[in-house]
């Protein structure tokens, strides 16, 4: 019998309804009426309980359109649908295959690309979105090329990216107004400005945080008083009570969270493992998990295991001791491994299964948790 | 124009055909005749000449079905079907969805499962590819458990995997035995043994892995004279001319290699990168190509970029600095990069683009390189 998800936030209508269709729709294999254990592993799962707190704790400081969701972080429309509900349906991605999937579920209310893109197709199909799906797109640029690629394409609306001290993407801060009169140039509407203080998001001391984000946002509302427009756009999961120039947050990792941004002592919540299975056991102490680096984003390094200690991973593999006093899993088991870093991990599934709550406390995982939702990961690749 | 690839294997009709058929049956938006130039980014570039020189190179020493290519290296039938055109028509793979893929391709001369599955689905399937393909399928086991699921599920051969000091799946050496015999009560053919000395595969001393693969050995002979059968299956490119033991070399990065093994001194030349698009150049040094850890499998750490020092990679970008006397590629430019480790980066995409050959002393790409060949990454995912 399928469980009706606990909801914490106020669209309890809407949210089932939509939960309702996605459940009927999902494929003859797996059914939400399932059991978690019967599903193949590695599987990803989340914890329905942590997802919504999360979403809800973020809204109280970031509502409505105030939070820019980053696609990029769950590649799932599934999951972009549970934050429209919750009153956040302007999203941003990193590309244009994610905005394209957003625009034809219906949730192109404002789409942005916070990500420089030359390709001219590719910008050619996202100027296209407006027409065909009826969806706003704005476009990230901080050069003459990108601005050009952008105009030549068709794109009508852009943010001009600033370098805020993360050395990646992003004109020199004394180059955007003149950027912007290049768009406005081109026949663009500048909206406003864009700058990502990446380096400051994950540091694990508040106060160095706080300060780094105080130094890339004095550059950040520098320029935009000179480039003009409506939007600051910027921030992220780590900054998120810190932050507090951007017009609209671009955070999406808050939402299922991971070990890495755990460190921090935010107050989100681990909502995303990788259910395995324990394949074999040696005597010799250890137990091997079949969920390995093609399961697992590993830029973070290693995924942790309640109770246990992680030994290395290899393709398919996680080979791990269970710690003093911890029982080792029986061949058959089913373990979860909590993944360092969810944007990569999630781009390597199918699909995510999602449960009422996952135990925090055991790497154990009760046979008889039910499968409340099955989220596609329909916006992997390029 | 189209350019057909030099072979330096003897079996140039039969692959001409092969190449000549996918390419025909090549996606719409990509053909067999477009340059290298119109491929939207990032995705990943073969270098033929390199693999041939790889596939050349193995068979002198592992001639035909002497060498068993681990298909989860590079996860694509049309790679595996250049394999078997050279004479290595048996394969081993590590989840059962590979298998699945090669039996479908009519590549089930001899398929081993060189890992351990309990899921009773997965391996009903995969005893039905007997039937439905005229399949050989063999699993490996390594415990009651995983013999009673294969036995239940209607596998019929078996080989042993036997630890020989990788702590990762594998029985005890002296468990071995008893599992044959169980496995033969079960009415399962033992076709022999099977392990992988896969903690010294890696190690970048020579005399370290040639100690350490005796070692192993020693243990994996010893164990086969009392398990019987005719198999002994094991090694890896690393080891792949210092394992004298095994009938069979279970190899598959040496096809396509990378930057981890590449530091071994091995004679197998680097034949895949991941080829993006710079798409921001700052005044302060730096450049950024849209190739981050969603396109590169980064447990073996940071990729490489000729010419250049890479700084970091992230969701979508990597990073770096051309070294002193480099010029800086414009925004626009093609730039190669090359991962640490092929396996869990070819995971990540769906399509390798063939070309003659990669230019291996510069980061950037000529414009005009035509691609002569599409492969599909078919086989992802579980």
């Amino acid at each position: 019998m399928r469980r009706t998800p606990i909801r914490l936030l106020g669209t309890q209508t809407i949210v089932a309804v939509a939960v309702a269709r996605r459940c009927n729709a999902a494929s003859a294999i797996w059914s939400c009426a399932m059991r978690l254990a019967a599903i193949p592993t590695p599987a990803l799962v989340v914890g329905r309980d942590a997802f919504d707190h999360n979403v809800a704790t973020m809204a109280v400081r970031w509502p409505g359109r105030t939070l820019r969701p980053h696609v990029k972080a769950f590649k799932s429309t599934s999951l972009a649908q549970e934050l429209a509900a919750a009153g956040h349906d302007a999203f941003c991605a990193a590309t244009v295959r994610e905005l394209e999937g957003l625009a034809r579920a219906g949730l192109g209310a404002d789409l942005l690309l916070a990500n420089e893109v030359l390709d001219p197709e590719r910008l050619r199909r996202l100027a296209a979105l407006s027409d065909k799906h009826g969806a706003r797109v704005t476009v990230a640029v901080d050069s003459t090329e990108t601005i050009n690629a952008a105009a030549t394409a068709g794109i009508e609306e852009v943010l001009i990216d600033v370098d805020v001290g993360l050395p990646r993407c992003g004109c020199a801060p004394d180059e955007a107004p003149r950027l912007a009169e290049q768009a406005r140039s081109r026949g663009m509407e500048v909206r406003g400005v864009m700058g990502y203080e990446g380096h400051v998001v994950g540091l694990e001391s508040r106060e160095q945080r706080e300060a780094g984000v105080n130094a890339s946002m004095d550059i950040l509302t520098s320029v935009h008083r000179e480039v003009g427009g409506d939007v600051v756009s910027g921030g992220g999961t780590g900054t998120w009570d810190l932050n507090h120039w951007v017009t609209e947050l671009q955070a999406g990792s808050f939402t299922l969270m991971d070990t890495a941004y755990e460190r921090l002592g935010l107050p989100f919540r681990l909502a995303l493992a990788v259910l395995g299975t324990v394949i074999s056991v040696s005597a010799k102490g250890w137990a091997v998990v079949d969920v390995g680096v093609k399961a697992l984003g590993m830029d973070h390094g290693n995924p942790t295991i309640l109770g246990a200690s992680v030994w290395f991973c290899s393709d398919e593999h996680t080979t791990f001791a269970p710690l003093d006093g911890v029982t080792t899993p029986p061949v058959g088991s089913r373990v979860l491994v909590w993944p360092a870093h969810i944007d990569p991990t999630i781009a390597l599934h199918e699909k995510m299964f999602v449960v009422n709550d996952l135990p925090q406390d055991t790497f154990s995982l009760p046979d008889e948790l039910e499968i409340t939702d099955i989220w596609d990961i329909d916006l992997r690749n390029w």
